[in-house]
């Protein structure tokens, strides 16, 4: 608290759940939409010290991913090209909440539609913010139990999607090698399985 | 392999690792700069079906972020408010990789800047792509021991921060019930932590 006493930020507190100040938005104009996304811009005050700024916000429908496994504990990933790196890219089942849908129901349609898959049991694995500082969305992961293959692909004509199962010692094989590197992936993940590095290096 | 036998993209293929058909981009455009993001769209061609789309991708800078604690295992948090939300957040620190630093040395500054706090020892994480269908950049965890407070704060006009002392207990109370939810936060955690649910309901 001794900053505190000074007029500035504190560096730590006790209650770590007080409020903390609003910025009030003193006006927003809508940018060039980038079809996936409507970029905003805010006009915004910082109520530390009456700076004003402009704040760019995303904004973006609701995602979700799925943790599906079949009856034995494999893993079903899907592989596809990414163009924001570029590259091929290792993944679990996911994609864009529909307007109408919810969380649930998307999940089980991109399941479907990417993989061909169906799952006995569904289980909510809470939801994150895929980045505060930037898009407005939240990130839903799902676990699919005893998920087994009832159709062919349905892929859409902008899609190339290869599935893979993967036993737990292989996928984390692929996330320690970094084969598997998507953020909210491994956020999914990491609500299923044990991520902490193993090089004894790395442990506190 | 039923799949593939019939001209349709393989369901499952044994050679888990097989090169995956890249996209060619047949052209590219600068969009609207964003600031802190380029847009460029990028016309492509699908490898299989020929089918032509326009590809957004959001020239991004690398990023960095820290999982910081102190010589007691104590974790150091940062609040603030974020604008994508238009809410508070509760994250570790990190931000921006600027031109001609390396991830280490942005993470030890971002460190500085947002806490005043300096480390012992660091100890590289690895990375993850923030999302490989949007961004071209990563986020570089770090793991940084022995972290203690060596100055005052240093805060840009547009920040207004706080910062945390956590202990590992209540620090996983806080990701259990989404009072920290930001996924690049998480993935950094996770290779520290074990955020496994707990919930007996939810595990296989």
């Amino acid at each position: 608290m001794q900053a505190s006493a000074r007029g500035e930020r504190r560096l730590c507190f006790m209650d770590h759940d007080d409020p903390i100040r609003p910025w009030p938005v003193l006006k927003s104009k809508q940018g060039t939409s980038l079809g996936i996304f409507q970029p905003r811009w805010d006009h915004v005050k910082n109520p530390r010290n009456g700076h004003e700024m402009r704040a760019l916000v995303l904004e973006t429908p609701q995602w979700v991913n799925v943790v599906a496994r079949d009856e034995e504990g494999r893993f079903l990933l899907v592989r596809q090209w990414r163009f924001g790196i570029s590259g091929p890219s290792l993944e679990i089942p996911g994609g864009v909440v529909h307007a109408g849908e919810d969380p649930l129901q998307a999940g089980k349609r991109e399941l479907l539609e990417e993989t061909g898959c169906e799952a006995r049991e569904w289980i909510a694995l809470g939801s994150v913010s895929p980045n505060p500082a930037i898009h407005d969305n939240r990130c839903f992961h799902f676990l699919a139990k005893g998920v087994r293959q009832v159709t062919e692909l349905n892929l859409d004509p902008g899609e190339d999607l290869e599935s893979v199962w993967l036993t737990e010692q292989e996928l984390l094989a692929r996330i320690a090698d970094e084969r598997l590197d998507h953020a909210l992936v491994l956020s999914a993940l990491a609500r299923v399985l044990d991520l902490r590095v193993t090089d004894q290096r790395r442990q506190d």
